[in-house]
């Protein structure tokens, strides 16, 4: 690109998708859409279409949605998780369980973007919701799945206590991921964050609010079969 | 749930409605209605009016009301506290009077959530608004009934400085809640927030901003009648 | 005092005790140490000693501790909880029983200082320490304890998960009181406020940092006989 | 001063004394001792000593004082103000009267500070101190002499509602100093300072926290004789 | 209002016009009309046309100055304020001057809204705008202005560096408004608040973010003519 | 302006172009858009086509650019940066040569605003894209590139740590640049501007977030001709 | 306990061993001891030595570690890490390989108490020292190590850069533990924090400021043998 | 380093001088001291002797610059920057002139700090002190001075406002330091820092707070001879 400076006009002017990466981790590619143009997604979209190579794209509100479907016809769609998958279909699972949980219903979009990232990372997957610990009693029923577990996922907001919780009842790692659930001194987010940064229970890894993502791909790393 | 993931259709996928918890407390069931979409919601409204439990739906939205109602259409509505209760009429009052200030007009709809939540778990309230520290004169003229409350509960934004006001007045606990009234260095009501945690008075019960329901919930509590 | 300004050297030009207020609330006064001078506290101890009205003295490092002795020898001096009550036996108990819980073993300070002030305001007591919610067990083996009481004080830090599992336990009100043990992103306390006033129980009352203080004159209030 | 750098050895190397704006104010001038060291504080002093200008130094640690009164030896010291004022004596007052008020003890160092500023700025004072809004009749008791006031200092540390009180009694300006008495979320003076920036009554200019000396510089400037 | 709770329906259930303290103070009330409904604003406009009261509406909204103007028709209304004033002509103007400047033309807004209050309350003013701290030369052209001043208002967003120089420039207190001006690290007039109460040169009084209303009322207090 | 205050109706009323300073610095003068109204915009670009002063306006949304273009129909529209240069050519080239990165995709308006102030500025400028930590080798591939320039402009959101890796690599100074690029816990550029601020690697200068047109000017300035 | 309140004599009155989950999870328990007394960390000790439990002591100052070694004479005393870990010796390693990175010197403590832990929890562990982004052919020249990780541990403290890095250059996890080392803006560990939560690499596990154990632990959970 | 650890016995094993670095860049090398031990510091100043390389130590408490000198028993002391510098002369000038301003006393170690780093850097450098907006005459009074400079240095505290000033009145770059110096709502270099971050003139770099070794090496980088 010159001095004289032109708008870019091709894919590599503004993306670089990075697919050594991506074969590199042996993971599908991830494509993050807010803050893209639904013109940069759907070329993005375009040249997956065109490499054929698995890709996830998170984030995509319905306007970008429609620019991935635009050209990945056949992408699988998961409008809660604001996820796509392409192809659409998972790989085989290896590796060990993950088992992620909701602590309230509003938690869920954050909890499905981890659980089909992790699906589509290749893991086994189970869903457990609205067992937050204002009702003990729902989360020790599950206590069995629980300690199936290789790792567990837990999406929560507000007092973002569950982690701590279900850290002291198993042995395996706890993935906890914050979300914006709540209002007031919750801050978006920030409550729980803190929470789940001063678990008492040792073994809860945390990542950033709101990021199902980032949450099913730790845990599909933690659960990846051994060499 | 299985590995191969499936979009959770039914109630019991998304939400575990906690009777037991209602019964073992003896107050309604609550439900949240923010962050949840209005089918969700509709679905837990039919649940509801199937079991016939007493319940309270906060933070309602118009759209989220709508649904509350189209299945449990003799529910109470008031819109200034986006509640809705079912069945509409409270329970007898037993237990202490609870007394709600609004320290301000803005700070009504709050007042009127924490009112009604009260009135619904039994307890028979009064309500007083505009009474903020600017003219003490208007709080100083209701000292009679304050004095006659088993629990009061203080709606206050901006400086937050009327719950240190009455609790210095009166021998009942206050319940506190910070409003998210005002601007620029109120931060959302983070300013009454850190004034009510600071109170000069002892006596000051804090709750969540905004959080007309849980000073209800707890006011409710507190002047509960004795076993 | 005039234009021409002298150091105060009378009790009266540094403070003025509200005897007032405590025989309107029918509680001991309360002499916050911190901030004082040595001879400041003796100077109001002494005026204790002179009314023989009773007096509780928080806060107090050694040497305010001594000031006040020099005065009150035969005060009961706390060293952990830094509080001084005089006279030092509590009145008989009257009203509920306020149950006081440390989370961990740093948090008994605290926890000390609620319970003591809540038996000097005249309530029977009970402490239980060390039911973090790590290990749930701990907890749940105090059931029918915490089941009780007419109002719980938790004293918690770090995630400050314990009020909101406790208050989803029980149906009476739970006063929470934050530490500031922890460290890092505990930030002295901010992450379990944030989590307790964001617990997602309801009938949690929310009181400054390490207030232990204010926690047992609130949960005294509560448990009150009724008039 | 050169490229090849030598370390300061006279006055005008670390301090430019303002003399002329002193003059054009007609207000002593202040040097702010803290961070300075006692080497610098000394020669400061004496500069000041052989041009016999009216000078305050404040926030004089001991060892900082001693600087000064090695050079001004009959300097008046306020200790608990950590403040010097030299000449020792204060003009003969002209302008209104200022009224200065400590909400708690804890709060008179930085009320004295401001009423001396006010003082040796040439201003008639009084000092009103203990009259924290808990118990309102201890202020109500001294309206007489709020209403006879020019403008008002308040300072006050925890929940900082008194200025937003005593503005609601009077039609003279009150001057809200935040001060750093309080614990856990009072922040080192946060909660004061947001609660007087978002005071309800009209009328309150706030200054830094503990900034007893800005305080009494605005008071007795808006106290100032008219021209 | 009794237990069996029932909407508001006239105007003293939920405001309480403060005439006694208008009279009280000499000044026209204010009613701030962000957060409430356009009902509750023209019911509250209808009052004070019954009683012939001078009084400002502020942060008015444009349906919500409709709705006062419905009932006072001939109100004075500027709309960059979002201010009306009733009676639409200020009183004869008695006291000092208030010269109010803004730093930049975004900040505008807030100090005609100073402007207008100090006007309606009774003093001359002077506006003078753009002549932010980036180019000296502007303030430094309008010396004389400034000077002839009583109190000065100083409107700036972002650095907030103008009230500390022209503070430096002359002898009357300077209401210092910082503005939500700015973006990024400005924080909503964070940054600009903390230069404020920061200000090297004394004399400088803070108020809360675009509280333009409070800054006038403020000034126009200490230009008050002398009794 | 007098005291029965009027509505600006001129130019003079809001803005004082600085042409002076334009002229004494040597570079185009700058309106910041946001915040000012289309009209308020429009008489600027007005004044702009009369003296013909070569200008950038930034922050200008669609409505403002608008605004511009109505009066400096030719002048040159980047609405990706959202900045408008009249005269629409920049000038020849001198100085260093001014290279700019952004990290991501998203990234691109900001490194845009900053590559385009740079070269109005008169430098020549090359624009490097999605160069992120994440994929060391795309940044090490453009090493050469890097190491031509005479100063660096870095974008960059989420963790901000490109700038670090870059000022490791190159003797010439980094501009950093934080955008509000991120979720959760980026708090609207926050953390990569605290990331930036505390580099390891020396020789890194920030400026506020989504400062675009800072950085350039900034890097404009660094890399200027030497006298 | 009683309510005529006795301070606590015996172990259990402060702390409840919870040797249960020690043998739930297979793992030492862990020992927190700051905020405690040196004479409570000695009684824990010695029923430590009595059981013959395999534990670890953390955050022990050197009055504290001089208590444990009192009643474990050969316990493993390591100064910097502030750690001591009981038996001495640590367990046969199993499991993967724990890989330990301290991105500079000041980092090393934290480092070291990661490793110690991960070691006294039976992983093998290796240690790579002063790896900052600053120079990235460190990082690079030791790519090998890195790559034979099961997970790896990050410990750094002002830009936090580092994880995101290295999470770019393997296919393994990586927890990240920010260190309070650094200054000014660093804010004692906020800003590493926030640049690991928005890590621009997929991978990151982040845990608490300073937490040397607590990633260890996580570590050592990742890397465990398979069932 | 093996799984059986042991404590680092030799400079490798905490530290990695990074000569290539400091070749590359053609600056000295630096040693940041504080949370360093004085072994540690002992042991880079030995290898520093031994290899004969220019380098810099920075933030040497008194104990960490007895180390140094132990070593290095000719090295430069700068006491009140707490700097060290070997070898003690610094190169001969080469480039453009730095110009360092001091705001107020209380500035002066950082801005030393920057004046001594950009001196062993090999620029020409002058010093200017105690020039704050308080007091505008006094950095007009240099402003010949501040024309010369091909770059600025601007330290201050509090309000933060010089840099804008200065960058208003001078074409060249200013490098903004904010410093710790203040009380309450300066925030330990908060509220400089965000002013200077919103500076209204463009051309200003801003550091890290009290990061005077860091704004010294920018100022050396953008004032360097060109190739």
């Amino acid at each position: 690109m010159t001095d004289r400076w032109t708008p870019p006009a091709a894919l590599e002017d503004f993306a670089h998708l990075d697919h050594d990466r991506a074969a590199r981790r042996g993971y599908p590619e991830a494509v993050y859409c807010e803050g893209k143009t639904p013109d940069q997604v759907r070329a993005i979209a375009a040249a997956v279409a065109e490499r054929a190579a698995p890709t996830l794209f998170t984030r995509a509100a319905p306007e970008l949605a429609r620019a991935v479907l635009a050209e990945l016809p056949d992408a699988r769609h998961d409008t809660d998780a604001r996820l796509l998958a392409w192809p659409p279909l998972p790989p085989e699972p290896s590796g060990g369980l993950v088992v992620v949980l909701a602590a309230g219903t509003s938690d869920l979009p954050v909890a499905r973007e981890a659980q089909l990232t992790a699906l589509h990372l290749g893991r086994a997957t189970e869903l457990v919701v609205d067992v937050g610990v204002a009702g003990l009693h729902r989360v020790l029923a599950r206590l069995d799945l629980l300690r199936r577990a290789r790792v567990l996922v837990v999406a929560a907001g507000m007092d973002g206590a569950l982690p701590s919780v279900v850290a002291g009842l198993v042995s395996a790692p706890v993935v906890a991921v914050p979300t914006s659930v709540g209002y007031g001194a919750a801050f978006g987010g920030v409550a729980p964050l803190l929470s789940m940064l001063n678990a008492c229970s040792p073994g809860v890894a945390v990542v950033n609010i709101d990021n199902g993502y980032g949450a099913g791909h730790l845990a599909a790393q933690i659960a990846a079969p051994q060499a």
